[in-house]
């Protein structure tokens, strides 16, 4: 025996799920047996709610409840500024500061020849024709500081110069809160590199 | 706005699963919104299905899909032991070593009184009425080694004794493959006091 085979096969869905494991994976399987029947019916309908009504932006490739999502179609956003990322929780992570009130661009990965992932595979052809809109005025290349990020935005830069728009990138350097000396070597150069006059 | 309703409210559902925190709920489910909405469909029923299917032993209080559990209904199974174990992952991962032909309890929980969970409020009371069953000569414990499966061994250890039968516990000490510089004192220590001559 070991695991009766509904569990089994509630233990393997469980499993497809990045970072979960086979020991979390069982534990989440076996908090779900202790929940109530209605509390688990109610994920349920929420996992297929959540999934029937998320739309992709036609616009930005945000993901929303509707398209174009609320970012693009609100009066209230900067439409002047465009801030590229590479997933829509970037997106996320970003509106929570609360700071930018621009538009976004949601590129849906990064290129990594690695991973088979080239330029075509991502939304770099949407972004360029956003650009043609003459309202745009600078572009901000949100991509992490890894090598995938590096590349995508090196590769980015080149395409969006002949627009003649402005473009940015986000400052790397030591994170708020941290100590100069548990710092490591990469991010502390990079904090040098991108060092301001006070 | 940051989320969609519906994606907000599969986030929650996911943050209640133990050791799942905020990120990797939102990890989960965007993961989950990516999968075609057939494999969720599948996964929202394998959910309901395990929790519809799962039954408790009436006997060992074991999860199964059938009251009493394969284990006790098995021909197979030494009638003579009993195995007492906390959880029923507890008694998985005993059944997974082969080794083990006996019976089980399960007490579902250990008695903590810094949790307010006491020695009513686990199958204790069940495991004595079995033990009125003259088939029954040994009771291994395999309760952790924790503050609370000390104290709950020690607990059912005074109340099985006038039963006459056979109590034994589990073995603590270095695990194989371990290293002893590497190890910590208390296992150490318990490694020491259980030592056996060869």
């Amino acid at each position: 025996m070991i695991y009766p085979k509904s569990i089994a096969a509630l233990i393997e869905h469980f499993q497809k799920f990045p970072s979960v494991g086979p020991k979390s994976a069982q534990r989440m399987a076996f908090y779900l047996l202790r929940m109530p029947l209605t509390e688990v019916e109610k994920f349920a309908q929420s996992m297929i709610d959540a999934k029937q009504n998320t739309r992709t932006c036609e616009i930005c490739f945000n993901m929303s409840s509707s398209s174009p999502c609320e970012i693009c179609s609100s009066p209230q956003r900067d439409k002047s500024t465009i801030c590229v990322v590479a997933e829509t929780k970037d997106l996320i992570a970003i509106e929570k500061t609360n700071e930018y009130k621009g538009l976004y661009h949601v590129l849906q990965g990064l290129i990594s020849p690695m991973d088979g992932i080239g330029a075509d595979d991502i939304r770099i052809k949407e972004l360029l024709n956003r650009l043609t809109d003459e309202k745009v005025k600078e572009v901000i290349l949100a991509l992490s500081p890894s090598v995938e990020g590096e590349a995508t935005s090196l590769y980015l830069s080149k395409l969006i110069k002949p627009f003649g728009v402005k473009i940015s990138r986000i400052a790397f350097g030591l994170p708020v809160g941290a100590d100069l000396e548990y710092a490591d070597e990469i991010t502390i150069a990079k904090a040098l590199e991108g060092r301001r006059e006070l």
